[in-house]
Formats: structure tokens, C-alpha cells, sequence
């Protein structure tokens, strides 16, 4: 991006408050976009630096997705950006733009994509690889409602190691829909090698276009004398093999897509002929657009390390956090080193989230034992099983909320066979201001659901040691350890893996664990004539456990994950006079300690719950 | 094969009981091993006649079986067959012979893979796609270990429309293990058209193969003069895209893996010589190899529909059989057809799963409107939701144990967004002799951890109409309606979406729902003294029902599901003296009869527990 405009007397006519969005984008000279752009990277620079976010990847999209609104009609035509954590620019310029300040905060501007926040948002987007699959579906609806609207996703280059784009990939590649696949390759995996297709993609990055790579094929035949004619001829009506090796180039071909790019992504005039090209086809397209993270800010294109946190970027959700010392993931990964230091048969797993899991330390100690398998949790379980069946013990760590991609494999490939496999599930119960599609409270539904399943929930660092231990060295089969987000608040001198118990004879117990047992604790010693069980060991449920519950008249248990399926659900049905205080839908974005008010778990609800019943 | 053999006085020395299998598989000589063939081929006919089971995808991988176990050592090589049905032969060749009659039986020889069941059975497969995630795991850990040892996936082109393969590719062909991938071509999926891979992987079965296309190439160059040498060595050095068009040639190449095929799959020395080479590579390698259904047997081969249900053949179990009309899979598929005559709205989605869940009629009727995606569960869930954010109303057939594979895609892409979708949720409960990995017993416990969902369970097909009538016109969000596998056994005049309750004033009232009841109908009937309350619409838990459930003084519920997430741990959870007798472990294979006896459902069975109670 330059930095002075060439043409400064039209800024003042493409102010965002006199254009109305994303219509008038169309109206725009390139000049005027040029200056459009820099106007949302100031943006974007601002807002996420106030309010956290991912600033690189939106930085690399700006052009992009301005081509995008210029070549395609919003709403008419569906734009889906996988994850949604490279949308700011859609929807700074999709009428959003007052409301951006409000990113990632309580009843603001959420930071992914949410049809209830905006008509030009077709679906929820927040895991990875979902938009090929969502803009198939909507495609497909276009098609057979006779409308020559385009459906379009724009996917990141780590996206496409989950096994769902390549399903929708396959599914997509024989039809004749109007989709449109925008991969967006800014190397964000490939950083982290994890696996072929980033490898490929990276080899398409810094080549020359496939395009005019088959132009110069086609030209060097041309200048061959008598025979170059006749081969070129064959390669081009041959309908065997040679048309596959030489005019047909790239995986998506072979899938079935035609293939446009790769495309200077930072460059409008050629993202929006490309784009032009593509919707020409009226069939499924794939566009290869090369974009430079980080792009327009300087510190961070010279840098990116340093304001996108290169080193540790997780691919899966964009956050460019490392993972803070003082956090259960570091307690976490750093146990883990210690395990495998005296033991080789600990192997370390994780799905493209080795830093928000706290795992780089596993990975720089032992790398042969380590493994990113990419943004693919169903095979992460089903590799651990592989794993286990020879003898070694995998902990993949994973946070809740993807874990629910690995549901049938935790089943078929783990429990059927009692496979000894461990669980770090992190970023358990409420993870904030990544609010609804990130908060991680079914893993306990779903683990409860599995048989040959035991579940830690430790509530401080030195439980968390403890349960990690029990679970790589004591336990059979699948063994969570479930932690929340962020640090521990507590310092424990007396540890459990089973349970902790206040016994001062009272007639109502208060039931609670993992992190919420902070607060729970403070209430109860402030409301008084209550004792206090904390469960660690949170399932199967044990006779000790059961036979504490037995006592009482009155059991309330505050629990932080959904309802149906929970512990408290459980112990209700084998107990009467159980109250149960779980979560009972979704809750959207905002603070940890805002979502634990607005749950009634903070410490002044909680007391008042409580003495409800005393 | 041929009919007689060369060497008739060879065939007393191979018998199986003379055997000592798979060892003395190296100790043959060719004749030996064709004679060998024929006798497998014999006794999967016979055995597959008598019990049901996958006839010609086994039939079309007796040499390929044969030949791995020649070049490869199991146990110390770990052989996975993916899904395990075409692993018969395997089974036969290690030991299972004498067994291999109870196939399918009740305590019997599995008609899938398992490692309680021999050694040479490195991991449980029933499940499409897992392969290359075990396999990769398995060969990760001999890497680990300094073992030479391999790991070998078997895995037929069905299961390559699965992310799961293309994400355990995605990560193995990075590494540099033991690991060789044997893509079985039956064209198993080809005929089902299922996706872009399918297409790739026809192409390359009726081509030459791609080795001796890659050397015809620098063949052709050679004879070019002055400028073919310069043009192949270009080729040949070139590290840029010239060489990816070119040299390498396949999607597993790009992936990282190395290639080698495709061999003809019935040729036992070029199977040999294939995998010794991929054994040599010492690094992951694709192995393509072309088989034909039915080889060996004339009428399966002439007429493989006939033998093997080709028209109807379901890609994801083997099944050959297409659903009887007389089923609920029919029923549903039929009255979705209705449905479908005047409302142009519907659309009908399935995994690979045409025949078996009764969706072929209306393919045939509304092709535009069918989407046959793949065994891709995932993606089919959120295909979903993009139909129906166009206001289409997808219906999505599904048997219970594969739904297991979306519960992410159900929270993130429907759920969250309380977007409207039907599932028929076929095969729910017990299903028989496929076992453990495909009985339907989770799928409750999975919806109702579900926000926005909704659970029809009819038990008949009268009340399937109704119930998908509701689901598809008069409820919102998720909307399941899940039926079992098999015939209905009554005819109901009065029909219920909510529920059907028989009140005599008894002090005891018994609950059920879905297949079951028609059995406590029964036992209930006979006992006497007791109500009966049937649930039609399961969850969630009206108010009326409730209502009734709170007037007994004892509540008994027998619920074919697993107990941890069941209904009738919820109507537990908020009544007491609710009994409930649900599914608390895998159920090995058996008939479904068998089976119900063995769960204390029988009439018999439940009149016993009945009267405990009275």
C-alpha cells in the first residue's frame, strides 16, 4: 500500500459515513479503493489493538475481500469466510463499521461471522473448514431454485488440512453449481509443516501461475518443429492420462474444479479479474489468491512475528496469543515434559494448536514423539489409538469446543477397543470473548456418553498435575483431564484426584468443580452453615462420592458445562433433592467474569442461590 | 482363476489344516497359492451364503489379501483393513479357519476387524476411513521404537470420499515412517458417481498405468530430436511446476506419499513385486491396485448385481441387500417422496447411503433435489445447513452409528444458529450382526446434548408419517426422527406424535418408546396392573408428560439407547422412583432377538421385571 494517496481529493467522497455499503463499492475508482484500504487497516490496527483479536490475517485480506464485494452482489451472492476470523473487512464493509469498535465485547460486533449480525453473513462460521460444505449446500439451494447467484468461500491454506473442506471439496468437484472456492494461501500452515497440502501449497505460492505455466508448455511445443504441433495436439484432446499430467495440474482439477490463480492477493485489478474469470466458468472454481500476512503495517509485514505472534500462531482459531506461563495449558504442557522425560512411551498430539495447548514445550523437548497432525481432531483420536495399540501412551491435548469433531472416533476408535488414550481438554466451560461457537461446554455430555470414559476436572495447577498423572499411569481407556482457559487463581496445598470434602454436619451440601470451585468456595464460607464437596474425579461418579450425597437433605450443584448430559444431571437421577445450577444455552461473547455473572456464577449469585435453601 | 489346477498333486499339501497360517503363505509356490485362492474362494461362498455378509468386495481381494501376507509379516506387520469387511480372506488366512463358519454368528467369528478376536487384527474397524489414522499411528510409534516394521492400510475407493483418509494423508505424507496405503480400485464408489475423487480414481484405473504413461512420455521426448532431450531433462531437474505436471503425477504424490500402480489386483506376482517395491521406499507409498467384484466366482462376476446387490450395494457397510419396502427405511423414504410431490422445498441428503435408508426412490423421482455426498457425515451435516439457510428444508438420512461423525457439525452449523433440518436417523438401536461398532445406541444421548433439538422415535410405520410430517413442517431447529433397522410388527390405527398412554389407574406406570414398546405392550398387557405410557416425541420432555409421570408412585422405563444421556436418565433426573433399564455396554453381534434377550427386553424377560415392581 502506498502511503500517500494519489488522488486526495476524492477521500473525502469515499468516508464511510457517505457510502453506503457494500453497494456503492462498485461506484469506487481504484484510487479510491486504494485509499478505502488503508482507511480499514487504520481500522483494523485501532480496533484490534484495543480490543485483542487477529490483526495479521485481516491485514492480508483487505483487497481481497474488497475484490470480492466488487465482483460479487452481497446478498444476492453469499460470501462465506471459513472460521470468520479474516472477516473485520467484510464487515467493516458490509454496514458493520460503526459497530466495529464493539469487536469481541459483550453485545458488540462479534469477532466471526453470525447471520443474526448481519444479512451479508450466510452462516455461522468459527471452526475451521466448514465454508466449502455451507457454500455447496447454498449453491446447490441457487441452483435448483433456477438463480444464477454465486456462492462464495474463502478458505485459508491451514483450513484445508481438515478432512471436511476435502469432503466438500469432492462432493462439490462433479456438480455444476456456481461456487466459488477462494483459498487464500498466506502460509499460515505452513509454518507449522503439518502435512502435504500445506507443502503443495506452498510449492503453487512460489512457482510460477500454474496458467501461464501451461501457456509456456503450450509456447515451447509451438517453437518444437514437426512434432511439437502434433504433441500438443494430443495433449490437448487427449482424454488420457497425458491430459492429466500436463494440462490438468493441480489437486482441485483433479477433484474436479477449474482452477484460477494463484493470484497477487494484495493487487485489485487482478483479484477482481480473476474473480470475473472465475464467475464466467458458471461452475465450481477454485481461486488461489497468494496474500502476505500483516500487509499495509509495516511493523508487521517487517515483523509479523511480533503483532500476529508468527512463532505461535494457532492456526485453528487465529488467536496470536502464546499460551501465558501462568495458565493450566503451560501447567499442563510442562507436566508433560516431566512424564516423558523419565518414560518414552508418552507421545504428545495435537491438532494444530500445539502453543494454545502449551505443547511447544513437549515439542522442542521431544520432537520425534511429538505430532501436529493438522486441523484434523478425527484423525488425532484415531492416530492415538494407532499409537496406543503399540504400546505408547498419547496425550492429545485439544480444547473442548473441537473436540466435538472427534465423537465417533472417540467411540469406534478408542472405547470399543478400552484403547488407553489421554485427553488434555482445554479451554473447558467458558472461554469469553470468542464467545458461542468457542465455549467449551458439551465435552462433558459427550465424554459421559462414551463408555470405558473417566473425567478429571482439576481446579487448580497442582490438581491438574495430580489428575494428569492418574491419567497417563493409573487409568484404562479414555482419560480426560478437562481445564479451563486462562490461570489458576488458587494455590492448593492439598491436592485430590477424587474428591475434596468440607464435612461440618450441616444438612445441605453444595456440590461443585473445576475453576468454578473458586467461587463456589468463597460463597460457602460466606453464607456458612453449608458444606462443600468438590468433585475431581468428576466421572464415573464413585461410592464414596455417592455416599457423601446420601446424607444430605439438600444437595445444589453448580456446574459449568450444558445441562443435559452433565454430572449434576447424573447425580440428580440417582438422588433426590438434587438442584441442579448448569448451563442451559448457549452463551454468547463476552468476559469470563461477565458470562460468569450473567450464569448466576459469580460469588454474590451464587450466595444468594445457596441460601435459597438454607 | 482357473478351474483346474496345473498341480492337483500340490493340493493335499496346502490344506488349512496342515497350514500354519500365515507363515507358511511364504512357504508356497505360485500354483500352490492359486490352488489356495480357489479354496478361499470356496469357502467365502459357501460361508457367505449361508450367513449373510459382503460376498464380492471379499471375493475381489483374495489374492491382494494373499499377497500382503507373502511380503508382509504380521503380526510384527500391522495389516488394517478399513471397515474390515473385505477383510474375509484375511481372517481365513491367519488362523480363523476353522471358525470362520460362525461368521457373523452370535460368539462368533466378526464380520469386521478386532483385535480380541486374533492378533493379526491391529485395531477395531466398522467405521469408514480410519485406516490411514491407525496405520500412520501404528508406524509412527514403530518409528519411535527403531522398528523396520510396517504399517499397511487397505482402503477402498468408498472410503476415500471420507476426510478422515484425506486427513490422515494429509499428515502422513510429510513423515518418513513405515507406513504403504493399498487403495483398492473396485469402483465400489464409481458407480454411485460420489465425488471428484471417485472420478480421478476411475481415470486412473482405465488409463495405462502411470508409471509406464510417465515413461512413454520421456519415451516420446527421447525420439523428438535436438530439443526432446533438453525438454525431458528440464522435466526431469526441474524442481518447479514443469515437474509436478509431468514426473509427478498423482493427488498421493502431492500429498508427500510416494506411488506406485496401479497393479492388477489379481495378478499374484505383480502384487507381490508392487508391494516389495512400496516396501523398499521405506517412507509412506500409495499402492493402487485394481480389483474386480466377484473375481473367481463366474456368476458374481458375470452378473455382480445378482450377487452382491450392485445396483443397491452401499459403499459405507458392504451391505448388499437394498432395504425391503416392508421397513421403515422404505417407509420414510417413500413418504419423503410424498412430501416432496407438492413441495418443492425438500431436498434429501445421504452418506453414501442410497439404497439403505430408502432414499433411492425419491432419487429417482427428484434427482435434482437428492445429494448423495460421500461417506462424508461432516460435510452432509452442514451442506445441510446451507440448503436450508435458502429456505430449502433438508432432509438428511442417516443410520444412528454413522450421525456419530457430525456432533460438531450439529452444535456449530445447525444448532448455534437454530437452523431447521431434518435427520432420519435409520438403524437407531440394535441392529444385529454388524456388532458393537454399528449398533445405534448413542444417538440419544448425542441429540439431546444438542440445544434446539427435537426426538420423534415412532414405533411404527403410521407414526413415522406423522412424526416426519411434524419434522418437516411443523418444528424448528434440529429435528431427528429415528427409527430402527427392519420391518415394523404392528399395524397402529392410532397413530401419536406426542404420545399414547393407556391409564387404568394403577399405582405403577411403565414407560418406553420406539421399537421396544412393542414388546412391553406385550409384557404389560400380560402382567396387568400397570400403565403404559408410550413416547412418541422423546425429547424434549413435554409438560404433559410430565404431568403423567408425576402421578405414579412408581415409574418404569425400558429405553433401547445407552443409559448415560438416555431419556430416562432425564425423567430420572427430575422424578423419583423412576426405574430405568437401558443399554449400559457395547452389544456384541447377535440377532436382534438375541440381543434383546440378552438386554432383559424380551417379553419374557420384561414381564420378570415387571412384576418385581407389583
Amino acid at each position: 500500500m502506498k502511503k500517500n494517496n494519489r488522488n486526495g481529493n476524492l477521500i473525502s467522497d469515499i468516508s464511510f459515513d457517505k457510502l453506503n455499503l457494500p453497494y456503492d463499492l462498485k461506484k469506487l475508482n481504484y484510487s479510491q479503493c486504494e485509499k478505502l484500504c488503508e482507511n480499514v487497516r487504520e481500522m483494523l490496527i485501532e480496533t484490534v489493538s484495543n480490543n485483542g483479536g487477529h490483526l495479521s490475517s485481516n491485514l492480508g485480506t483487505v483487497e481481497l475481500t474488497l475484490a470480492l464485494h466488487r465482483v460479487f452482489k452481497s446478498p444476492e451472492d453469499k460470501i462465506i469466510f471459513d472460521v470468520g476470523h479474516q472477516a473485520y473487512t467484510h464487515k467493516i464493509l458490509t454496514g458493520r463499521y460503526n459497530e466495529f469498535k464493539t469487536l469481541r465485547k459483550k453485545d458488540g460486533v462479534s469477532g466471526f461471522c453470525k447471520p443474526c449480525e448481519s444479512v451479508h453473513d450466510p452462516v455461522i462460521t468459527g471452526h475451521s473448514s466448514t465454508s466449502v460444505s455451507s457454500a455447496f449446500g447454498i449453491a446447490s439451494a441457487m441452483k435448483i431454485n433456477g438463480s444464477d447467484n454465486f456462492a462464495v468461500a474463502v478458505v485459508g491454506d491451514g483450513a484445508f488440512t481438515g478432512g471436511m473442506a476435502y469432503e466438500g471439496l469432492n462432493n462439490a468437484g462433479k456438480s455444476d453449481v456456481n461456487l466459488i472456492v477462494v483459498l487464500n494461501i498466506n502460509e499460515m500452515s505452513i509454518s507449522k509443516n503439518v502435512g502435504g497440502m500445506a507443502k503443495y501449497l506452498s510449492t503453487m505460492r512460489y512457482k510460477d501461475t500454474y496458467i501461464k505455466t501451461k501457456g509456456a508448455v503450450e509456447r515451447t511445443l509451438n517453437k518444437v518443429p514437426v512434432i511439437g504441433e502434433p504433441i500438443k495436439n494430443t495433449l490437448r484432446s487427449s482424454k488420457n492420462a497425458f491430459k492429466n499430467f500436463v494440462l490438468s495440474t493441480t489437486i482441485f482439477e483433479e477433484l474436479g474444479f477449474d482452477f484460477v490463480g494463484p493470484i497477487d492477493g494484495h493487487d485489485l485489478k487482478d483479484l477482481e479479474d480473476g474473480f470475473r474469470a472465475a464467475k464466467s466458468k458458471r461452475r465450481p472454481v477454485v481461486v488461489a489468491v497468494n496474500t502476505v500476512k500483516g500487509k499495509g503495517y509495516a511493523p508487521a509485514e517487517e515483523n509479523p512475528g511480533e503483532f500476529h505472534g508468527v512463532g505461535s500462531f494457532e492456526i485453528q482459531t487465529g488467536n496470536p496469543d502464546v499460551v501465558s506461563a501462568d495458565s493450566f495449558s503451560s501447567v499442563f504442557g510442562n507436566e508433560l515434559v516431566e512424564f516423558a522425560k523419565s518414560d518414552d512411551r508418552i507421545c504428545a498430539v495435537t491438532a494444530a494448536m500445539k502453543y494454545g495447548t502449551g505443547l511447544q514445550y513437549f515439542a522442542k523437548a521431544f520432537p520425534e514423539r511429538f505430532f501436529d497432525v493438522g486441523i484434523a481432531e478425527e484423525h488425532a483420536a484415531t492416530f492415538c489409538g494407532g499409537l496406543a495399540v503399540m504400546g505408547k501412551i498419547p496425550v492429545f491435548a485439544v480444547y473442548s469446543t473441537f473436540m466435538q469433531r472427534c465423537y465417533d472416533q472417540l467411540i469406534h476408535d478408542l472405547s470399543i477397543g478400552n484403547v488407553h488414550a489421554v485427553f488434555g481438554v482445554d479451554r473447558a466451560g467458558i472461554v469469553g470473548d470468542d464467545g458461542e461457537t468457542h465455549n467449551g461446554i458439551f465435552d462433558v455430555s459427550m465424554l459421559t456418553s462414551v463408555p470405558n470414559t473417566k473425567i478429571y476436572s482439576p481446579s487448580d495447577y497442582e490438581e491438574l498435575r495430580h489428575c494428569l498423572y492418574n491419567a497417563v499411569y493409573k487409568d484404562k481407556g479414555i482419560v480426560a483431564v478437562r481445564y479451563p482457559r486462562g490461570n489458576s487463581q488458587v494455590v492448593n496445598t492439598t491436592p485430590k484426584t477424587d474428591y475434596y470434602y468440607e464435612n461440618n454436619n450441616n444438612k445441605c451440601l453444595v456440590v461443585t468443580y473445576g475453576r468454578l470451585y473458586n467461587n463456589v468456595k468463597t460463597a460457602v464460607d460466606n453464607v456458612k452453615n453449608v458444606d462443600l464437596l468438590k468433585l475431581v474425579n468428576i466421572f464415573p461418579i464413585s461410592d464414596e462420592v455417592k455416599s457423601i450425597i446420601s446424607k444430605y437433605e439438600t444437595i445444589i450443584f453448580f456446574e459449568e458445562c450444558y445441562y443435559n448430559g452433565s454430572v449434576s444431571q447424573k447425580i440428580s437421577a440417582e438422588f433426590n433433592n438434587v438442584k441442579s445450577y448448569a448451563i442451559n444455552d448457549y452463551v454468547k461473547q463476552m468476559s469470563i467474569a461477565e458470562a460468569y455473572d450473567y450464569l448466576g456464577f459469580s460469588v454474590e449469585k451464587l450466595e444468594k442461590t445457596i441460601k435459597e435453601y438454607i
